[in-house]
């Protein structure tokens, strides 16, 4: 047994890619962090290690989790069960850590409790040691910043949506709302034009890929051919009162 | 005329409530800012001021802009013309400033672009004097970190109303999402609260007050009366797949 009080693991928000767009708290923890754990597909530097490139301590010690599978299997059983058992290994060595008396920092994209990968080990983590969240600008708000028109008005209905969801899915939602972000688009792409234009809401449609990143391109829906990067978002700005 | 380039009007997030939860450039900015304008009601010291209090520079010039009316006139042509009118002048205030060359820093509660008052500046700004915005985290990301669990997971769906809606649809929309936020509560309150028992989502629902300020409150509906004040969320997590 360690003779340490357990140490804290933090999922830290880094906002949705410009490393000032990080909170003074998010950027103190990083730049203290003795360990650091991150996401990524395999093979690849990351994106939220990317982001905090020249901030971290010389001694950090880094603790990458790459994702077993993206797409390579369809989302199913078999491909829960493979990241079931990977987010339980990740969780075993932060938590080994925290016992050990070491703080550690996950750096999550954007907020780590909206649609974030933190959340599945902050699930595991509960109960065993100590966690703590530091909220972040989410990647939409840098999208909807990089459009340069406000998201929602008085009174808007602001829907957030997946683009994995089936299309008749897509399409009602679009319909019945104000305000529109969808997220997840990737190879979804043709799908969710076609669920926009269904909706009868395709003029009002913009594309915003790597908000806040340096290869931030902002695009009317109609002006994007039928892929999105991983980091995308499709955006319809709400109409709502303004005196 | 002014023979200086025109000064830059920055709307900039500050974030849910705690003074290290703003962007390392939103901090950046606020202690540098020579002009500092920002929103409150008349009497009060206004939120968005007293968060970066003692960050100002000594010789810092404030403006402070004292809503008309808040809840004396209720919601209607009047009240929108006396709005319009107070936004004009506030505008023409800082555009004057802006073009004898100075910049100025507009304190912004959460994310500018996200049911922000400076929009209505940000509208009657563009093509006057340039305009940059700042994202910040908003209030509902500070909510749900402060009630210590995610809001979406996997293909969720997120509402985020108004308690201004009407009841009928309130109750649609909260029966109609997996998760939700809702803003603007105040008197709505108990609106609110039967809309989300009609929808039979009493159970699953959160008040989040004042999130991540020194006064923060995190409450099932259940347990609170029919006040809230200004600064609160209600919240619905999502319940979608984790593997
Ligand atoms: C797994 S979710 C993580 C969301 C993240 N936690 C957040 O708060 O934004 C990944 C999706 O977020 C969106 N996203 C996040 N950051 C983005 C950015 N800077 N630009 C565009 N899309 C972004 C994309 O739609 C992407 O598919
Ligand atoms: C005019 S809107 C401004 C929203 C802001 N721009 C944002 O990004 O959160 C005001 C509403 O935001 C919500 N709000 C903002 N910050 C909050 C906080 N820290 N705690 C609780 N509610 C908050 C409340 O519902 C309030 O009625």
């Amino acid at each position: 047994m360690s003779r340490h009080p357990p140490g804290t693991v933090h999922g830290v928000g880094l906002g949705p890619g410009a490393a000032d767009l990080m909170s003074v708290r998010a950027d103190r923890l990083v730049r203290a962090a003795r360990h650091v754990a991150y996401f990524r597909k395999a093979g690849r530097p990351g994106r939220a290690r990317r982001l905090v490139e020249g901030m971290l301590r010389p001694d950090a010690v880094e603790f990458a989790m790459d994702y077993p599978v993206t797409t390579e299997i369809p989302v199913g059983p078999a491909y829960n069960d493979c990241l079931s058992r990977f987010y339980a290994r990740c969780t075993d060595h932060l938590a080994r850590l925290a016992l050990t008396g070491e703080d550690v920092v996950v750096l999550c994209e954007g907020d780590p409790f909206f649609y974030g990968s933190f959340m599945h080990l902050h699930a595991r983590l509960l109960g065993q040691v100590p966690v703590q969240v530091v909220p972040g600008i989410t990647g939409m708000s840098g999208a909807w910043t990089a459009s340069g028109v406000p998201i929602t008005w008085g009174e808007d209905v602001l829907t957030v949506a997946t683009a994995t969801l089936p299309e008749d899915e897509l399409t009602r939602r679009i319909a019945d709302t104000d305000a529109l972000v969808v997220m997840k688009i990737g190879r979804h792409l043709p799908k969710l034009r076609r669920a926009v234009l269904a909706a009868g809401r395709g003029d009002n449609a913009w594309l915003v890929e790597y908000a806040a990143m340096p290869e931030q391109r902002v695009r009317r829906l109609a002006e994007v051919g039928d892929e999105a990067p991983y980091f995308s978002i499709l955006l319809i700005h709400g109409q709502g009162r303004r005196p």
